[in-house]
């Protein structure tokens, strides 16, 4: 396998088979037609008992095992096989695969249901004695993400199942494959601030308790906080107001409630917990409440050999040296990295999320390389080391 | 006249005068019918050519003048006759003036068809001879009030006339007939502030520009401007945040605009334009615009001849010696403050702008009273001055 037709009929299996977030059953039924066959025992489970279009809905995971030879490492793929929704405006069907020039077309395609393709490719390239290969895959890392990565991580501690190394497939790419690859993500905690008061007219100050000003009092202090200077590997943590709302329309009144929400991208110099606890703190100074809700903690894959397995497996197929970022939003990783060190790379990530998604042919057939370089080099350095 | 049963008539037959603002006709066909019988002069106009519910919806105001003897002083009756809106939940109709027990229960009995009833029966006890005394009667005080008091001192100015004195019927009593007048009043600017940025991602805020930082410092730059400590006759100006909007639901999204609207009510140490200055240059600091809206002018009367005249008019009448205050909200005193000295003094105001309104028969006989001595008093001492 692993030849670029190969690659491509993957690719366009898995598109087929729609799987807007949260994604169950038929793009499940086409992942497991492909590993079985490689000899991959695959799992399936669903998580989550809430009604369809709210955070608890019903997702599915897959985990699917090749073992070893015993005292072989265990290289894992891990990654997403659902979708966002297609939005309107396509040039031809987002679930109908089209391969028009170069390209081939469909939600999916580079983020990320193309670059699982290169994973399977690459798994039927690497010898079952090489070492034990897993791949761990979720219906739900678009969405609220709380059945996804999570239960798989859950279902291999229980198993007793520990990947030495992870390489997740986000599109890490920015303007040609193999630029960019990221060895950590910041971490998010979105805060809600609220204060009460006490409503009054604006004629008789002494008789009302304003909101707004004590609101303001919390988010200038906020606003004036350095939380860090960056590190070597991040950029500073960053805090930003992005939401204010009273909804007052009486000109003469002061109102009895207002509130804001912040939003914090963090670097590992802080938790979500930690930072939670200093807004709180501020906001509780001046006699409001903060409720956080934390959407994940920082990871970082400090460079060494993780990272230089990576880059010499992207050198030798692009001979391009990729940048080790950690900036953008959160993924997965969040959570696998309390697993083992974890590092994302795939397909150029333009059009993600966007109307007429596409990867080029030629880099599924390249980045399928490089995930079998990866694999072949994750399991023999480290059964070396 | 100027027995209890005349003056509960006279407000009988205008509360029975439906007019909720802004109020033209029938209330004032009514009024006309009250001072030409005594010797007035009436001229009644009409103001604004905007759409009926709109700010520039047509209201009525009359002008009504007796002269006195060659030379002598000129003293003048303010008030308006629209009334606000009746609400539900009336034990009565709010349009059919109703006594039970010792109360007159109506819309406008006491803000202030009862005081305007009570300056008719005063000016009907003071002789001609007296002096000159004058009724400026708006139909729009309760509303946006751009066509009213204005376009009747306006007319006034034009037909070359100009009170010594005015004395505005609002209901400034508290807890009894008498307990409070007002020398003046504060001033009011409400201010509109908004800041545009440029729309980002939370993740990448260098590609962005968070209009809600900069409209923080704005505010709390503000808020901690002390305008002033008070005067001997003001509180100290007073600023208010009254709304914060910025209507971004996204959590991830950093807006392109955030908003807040402020309400400063200020004492004669400010102007409005000297308060939309000091903001707008707080807002352009920090890239933001403020749009202000000046309300009205702070007026004082310092306590003199003029206050001494209404507290000795009140403590015979009553015993009670009215506190001269500057508290509370706007009225038409603002505009009259420059035409001649202002003083407001009428009903007690619990029950103004509330279900009920309702005043009661023994007050409507002492204001009238008290009103009597008020014009005889402000025509003699003049006239000797």
């Amino acid at each position: 396998m692993a030849q670029a037709d190969d690659v491509l009929d993957l690719a366009r299996r898995l598109i087929a088979a729609e799987s807007v977030t949260p994604a169950r059953g038929a793009v499940f039924d086409v992942m497991e037609s492909m590993l079985a066959p490689l000899g991959f025992d695959v799992h399936r489970f669903v998580r989550g008992e809430g009604a369809e279009g709210g955070d608890e809905a019903p997702v599915e995971n897959l985990f699917a095992l090749r073992e070893g030879p015993a005292g072989s490492r265990h290289f894992a793929f891990a990654g997403h096989l659902d979708v966002v929704p297609p939005g309107g405006g396509w040039a031809s069907d987002a679930f109908e695969p089209e391969v028009r020039g170069d390209l081939l077309y469909g939600r999916g395609a580079v983020d990320m249901k193309g670059a699982i393709a290169c994973m399977v490719a690459a798994a039927a390239s690497v010898p079952q004695d090489a070492g034990t290969v897993s791949f761990i895959i979720t219906g739900d890392e678009e969405g609220p993400a709380l059945h996804g990565t999570r239960a798989l991580i859950d279902y291999m501690g229980r198993a007793g199942v520990r990947p030495d190394l992870c390489l997740v497939g986000e599109p890490t790419s920015v303007n040609r494959l193999g630029d960019m690859m990221k060895i950590g993500r910041r971490g998010s905690v979105n805060i809600w601030i609220e204060v009460e008061g006490v409503q009054g007219h604006v004629a008789y100050p002494h008789l009302a308790d304003n909101p707004i000003t004590r609101l303001v009092a919390i988010l200038a202090e906020l606003a004036a906080i350095a939380l860090d200077e960056g590190t070597d590997w991040f950029q500073p943590s960053n805090l930003e107001i992005t939401d204010l709302s009273v909804g007052n329309r009486a000109h003469n009144v002061i109102p009895a409630h207002a509130e804001a929400r912040i939003s914090i991208r963090f670097n590992d110099r802080h938790s979500g917990a930690s930072l939670a606890e200093l807004v709180a703190d501020v906001a509780e100074k001046h006699g409001g409440r903060a409720k956080p809700v934390i959407s994940g903690e920082p990871f970082l894959t400090p460079p060494g050999e993780f990272s230089e397995i990576v880059a010499q497996a992207v050198e030798a197929e692009t001979g391009i040296t990729p940048e080790a970022s950690t900036s953008g939003g959160t993924s997965d990783a969040r959570f696998l990295r309390a697993v083992c060190p974890v590092i994302e790379f795939g397909l150029v990530n333009a059009t993600m999320h966007k109307t007429d998604e596409a990867v080029a042919i030629a880099d599924l057939a390249t980045l399928s390389r490089i995930y079998t370089r990866i694999a072949l080099a994750a399991l023999t350095q480290h059964k070396t080391a």
